[in-house]
């Protein structure tokens, strides 16, 4: 089994340039690895944590689809989906919460953050705070386990959910594994390097500063409205510029090619004016930017061929998730009844002596439904064929318990390696008397 | 609509006379009346927050469904179903997790129980409680609201998870229902006259105090065993006896008929021996039981039968499910992209003006894909035919966005009214421009 990379993606905004170029960019370059094995989601399920408006949820999600679809993403090699798609995942969820200790989320640092904040206001502790806030860590631990993914691509504040996820599929493997791991203990990848760029006043680009620059949102002229914006010094054209004390170099190196860089510095050293320095900029980043905010642009206004994309992503993550979450289920005792032996507890029970002999119907890998009978011993006794229904071979059993051995010229079965069909009969007659 | 009653029950233990007379009779009783519509499930999401014992759970869940059914559980006028088959309800778990308050969940009676015997014993608060525990009510309230119930029928312990369920429920209104209700809100209906049958020992017959008579396991035998195990005074036969001190008449009561209880009332005044008596009342029992008792052998011999039963509720509990969990994932915002506006939003800020006009694809209740073009000012231009898929008529609109007028002969689309030819063509030039 080849490592296996699992990102997700919460779906609460419009990529700007920062997540392009320190998150998105990375990300698809890593995914064309070989040996590796990339799972990608939009962390739809996690977004309603955070934002009850729709609209906004609704058009993140569809933004950022095609934000990744349009710069490049392999969906033949990289499993590409949307959480919401895939209800293996809540249900799981549900399994794990079972198994999950209240106390190991009292220690969540997001948890911990919010009543940290209530109780230095006055406030009461848990004011304001969602179960979703409080349970999200079972949801991403979901998440991760439903893929069996080794590794998770994190920044240092999600170390602590990883751990989580760690330690809940250890309880569930030792609780329900039965010596097995049901589970892949994941380990979170810490992206050290992560290049952060700068937002338009030097601090780190976020949303939450106010200093993005767009990615493809308002096309090249808001691109082009918004590195006018950059903060630069003061100095006049033709004044010597500093470029190790400019975030808009930080910037440029971010897109542009190394000889481009030293020109860059070179030029800005001999005074180039801050606004061709800005128009320089522009034009590299639009070289990158242009083909691809045209995949973007006729993305968005296909979001039927993005759903298809979508849907086919699904189908991958559910093909891997589906098996799993039936191994799971039977592990914890949800399986179906179709294959329980069929055990007659309760007359076993009131006639301790003589003991049955016992039916066992069950369903075999060629898809057809068989029933055997075995004597109290275990000796097999009478072998059926297969049948197309499990009530077919449930008719049989019927007819064979209460009429005994009258029924066995008929049954289509044979009988065990040197029993002979009196035996059989005998044994029949215990159910009668039963 | 009538009124709705859902009812589950918890899949950990087998069910005992206790159970059936105080619970199960009556739930049937009920289920009979007409203008009712009764949903009853197997709580197997809840039966592993108390239970990790796969065994159990497997057993319980056949001998609660084989039990219902063998008493005359009409599945033609019930949904009856397992919870684990509605995946419908941890999606639901899911979004209502994200509106619920933390401070709720931490009001709730159990949780409360579990944390003030830890304080009681100087533990750390929630030692000893997992996830399971703390967010049950909230699952309980995805059962509810999942089917529209409009009365769940509770002992008094479990009024305040009904009250839990109306919260979430009103909030989750308020926040997504744009004016409408999308979740009925439900009722507690307290059993207040529940006849609770005494034990073998006189005190209310529990699995917990150990003084349970069995309804089917063990058979006959084990029943007259149990029977013979009730507890009397120490009055010999022919001593007269006080049937209002008696808790082996109210066990005769609940299964006797009117004449029977006076003649046994009478007996016991007048000195019948108690080993008579409990072969009276063992006698009335297996009157009732026996005939029941085969049944439920022999849906225990065919556990597929009994999976049969309960995938087709199944079919008819998704029936009732999937469209509502539809319709609140549109609510959040997480419906799939096939019916959003193609609105090229980047375009279109970018060139305020001229005011694009916009393309619309959508899917009609006849399942055709279709799309339209409507001017900036919203007047209709053009309105395509139905396609069999929503990439037909993305290829049109495709076609018309890039060849503009050319296309316009071909396109299976006719003009608004009032609309001529050149107007739609000067509008779809628009799009080459932008």
């Amino acid at each position: 089994m080849s490592l296996r990379v699992l990102t997700g993606i919460t779906t609460t905004g419009t990529p700007h340039l920062g997540n392009y170029a320190g998150a998105i960019r990375p990300a698809i370059a890593a995914s064309r690895q070989s040996g590796t094995e990339s799972f990608l989601f939009l962390a739809d399920y996690h977004a309603l944590i955070k934002c009850d408006d729709p609209a906004r949820i609704l058009r993140s999600r569809l933004e950022i689809a095609a934000t990744w679809l349009a710069v490049g993403l392999d969906t033949s090699r990289v499993t590409f989906y949307r959480q919401s798609d895939i209800p293996e995942i809540p249900e799981l969820n549900w399994l794990l919460t079972c198994v999950t200790s209240k106390g190991l989320m009292n220690r969540a640092h997001a948890y911990k953050a919010a009543t940290d904040a209530n109780e230095a206001a006055s406030e009461e502790t848990d004011a304001g705070v969602t179960m979703g806030l409080y349970c999200y860590p079972v949801l991403m631990a979901a998440d991760i386990l439903m893929f069996k993914a080794h590794k998770v691509p994190v920044g240092r504040d999600q170390i602590q959910h990883i751990e989580m996820a760690r330690d809940i599929a250890q309880r569930f493997n030792n609780l329900f594994g039965n010596g097995r791991d049901l589970f892949v203990l994941p380990e979170a990848a810490i992206e050290e390097s992560v290049a952060t760029l700068p937002g338009l006043d030097g601090r780190k680009m976020s949303k939450s500063y106010d200093n993005t620059i767009p990615l493809f949102e308002g096309g090249a002229k808001a691109l082009k409205a918004a590195v006018a914006r950059i903060v630069t010094d003061s100095r006049l054209p033709g004044e010597p510029k500093d470029p190790d004390n400019s975030h808009l170099v930080t910037l440029f190196d971010a897109f542009a090619q190394p000889a481009e860089r030293e020109a860059f510095r070179a030029d800005l050293r001999a005074g180039l004016a801050w606004g061709e320095a800005k128009q320089r900029f522009f034009d590299v980043l639009e070289r990158d930017i242009a083909p691809m905010r045209e995949k973007y642009n006729d993305l968005m206004s296909k979001p039927e061929a993005i759903e298809e994309i979508l849907q086919e992503g699904a189908r991958k993550a559910r093909a891997t998730a589906a098996p799993l979450l039936a191994e799971l289920r039977e592990s914890v005792g949800l399986r179906q009844f179709n294959a329980l032996p069929v055990a007659p507890v309760a007359v076993k029970k009131e006639n301790a002596a003589p003991q049955l002999p016992v039916f066992k119907q069950y369903r075999e890998a060629d898809g057809r439904f068989y029933f055997k009978l075995s004597a109290a011993d275990g000796r097999l006794l009478l072998q059926s064929q297969g049948f197309e229904q499990g009530r077919e071979a449930g008719q049989w059993v019927g007819r064979l318990k209460t009429e005994g051995g009258a029924a066995l010229g008929e049954v289509p079965a044979s009988l065990g390696e040197g029993v002979e069909a009196d035996e059989v009969a005998a044994a029949l007659a215990l159910f009668a008397q039963a």
